[in-house]
């Protein structure tokens, strides 16, 4: 651990890479915020941490990093040590090598969710990070990552994500086949976020607001026949497209309705982390109040 | 023009910089999303594109872009030029160069707006960016950024804008003092987006709803004596903060309220962008219906 070159140096900057991540199941979690979160999480119970690397300005700075947590190994190393070991250009004095935090569907599913987000091959790792802080905030239950989004344990993504990755459940690498079907089966209502949606959330929100506010506006009741709508308080898993195409059409077609979020500028269309906020911000409301 | 190391390339290229933008009152636009709203915004009658630098490539995959607006020069470069020209590590083979097109904040009050974002010593470039877009979906009639704030010039924050730069007018550089002021006195509330804050966005929302659904529901009455907040379909100016320290203490003082997104979940706090997004969404909303 002496020297930038050394053997258990570079096997820590190897998890920056995808390969050596899934060999080990391990990924790195760099700078204090995200160290502790994982911290947090380990210390509330699920083993997260497994070593921690920090330099000792980091930890004058820091102290709550060096406080002990069960089965965490805390290695101080120099800056060079420490340089070699991240992936960050400016990394802020401390990593650590954290075990992969995601859980199973079926461990999703059978806690009964309200709120779910689900990333339809979202390939940006700074995209996935805004969602999974969005529905962080939200109060979401669970993030999913279909088949062919980006692999959340990039250093990147894990960045991006500014801790959340360790305050929700996450399930990675779900096939699209069968999981609209498996969220309907467990009572979830599955809503495509779609810029092309028939149904407007402005109106899903009105609908929602005056249920809650105790009657039926007349002029916000649906006429005789027409579909009212899903209803944004009862549990719901929003599916978000990729970046530049938006959902594909068989995850559309899954769906039980698509939902427009209004564009009322001269936006061509919003940013998938805009619509993401947008979209769990009205179920988190209609759901709590 | 013919090889990357001519001057005038290099004069290109230099507008990457904040002096070169400031003595010449240019800035670079990048890759065909960004130069397809500066040439809109053009023909539209504002004088906003002087040359656009293309490769063959780009111009067949974007044939719009060839398309002749009134007194834009459009020249074919080869890949090289185009990359020694440009600021992005993948230049999509287009680049413009573009006037400034930030207005004062005399036309901006004189507009009668009524959805503002004010952006208080934000610094980051994409954070700024997404903001902007943001405030572009929400339909806001202006976006402010106060002195201290980033250079939304520089290439990063002109392509975190992803073409809103050129949709909405824009104040740079605006010394916060009396700001809140010219504000009021335009008749614009000044609400701040303050994770502190005393009044809940959730309830000023439902207040909103209320009144919009044709009566006060009874439990949210304010008390007798109680303020009952600002009233969020009034013009509205919203201020938010840098994205480590929040608002400063004046930049709140000077606020008529100080306005608190929910976090439902586990996260610490709101991103910026995900807290200016929720705020200009549910003014919006409340303006428009």
């Amino acid at each position: 651990m002496s020297h930038p070159g050394a053997d258990r140096v570079k096997d820590v900057a190897r998890l920056a890479g995808r390969s050596a991540r899934s060999k080990r199941g391990a990924f790195l979690a760099e700078g204090p915020q995200a160290v502790r979160e994982a911290l947090r999480r380990h210390r509330a119970g699920t083993p997260t941490v497994d070593q921690v690397f920090a330099t000792d300005e980091a930890l004058t700075r820091h102290p709550e990093l060096a406080e002990p947590a069960d089965g965490v190994i805390l290695r101080r190393v120099t800056p060079d040590v420490l340089a070699a070991m991240s992936d960050t250009v400016t990394p802020q004095g401390v990593v650590a090598v954290c075990r992969m935090v995601d859980v199973t569907l079926d461990d999703v599913l059978a806690a009964s969710p309200r709120l779910v987000a689900v990333l339809c091959q979202v390939r940006d790792p700074g995209n996935a990070g805004t969602i999974l802080r969005a529905a962080d905030s939200a109060g979401a239950d669970a993030v999913i990552l279909t088949h062919g989004s980006v692999d959340l344990y990039n250093p990147k993504a894990v960045r991006s994500t500014v801790g959340s990755l360790f305050h929700l459940p996450v399930v990675l690498g779900v096939p699209f086949t069968d999981l609209a079907g498996r969220l309907r089966d467990a009572g979830v209502a599955v809503l495509a976020a779609d810029g092309y949606g028939t149904a407007d959330l402005d109106a899903l929100q009105d609908a929602s607001a005056a249920r809650r506010l105790g009657r039926a506006v007349s002029s916000m009741e649906p006429a005789a026949g027409e579909d009212p709508g899903p209803r944004l308080e009862n549990p719901t898993a929003w599916l978000f497209g990729n970046e530049a195409h938006g959902l594909a059409e068989d995850e559309r077609a899954a769906a039980d309705a698509r939902v427009r979020v209004p564009v009322y500028g001269a936006a061509e269309s919003l940013n998938v982390g805009t619509a993401a906020t947008v979209c769990l911000y009205a179920s988190a409301r209609a759901q709590r109040r």
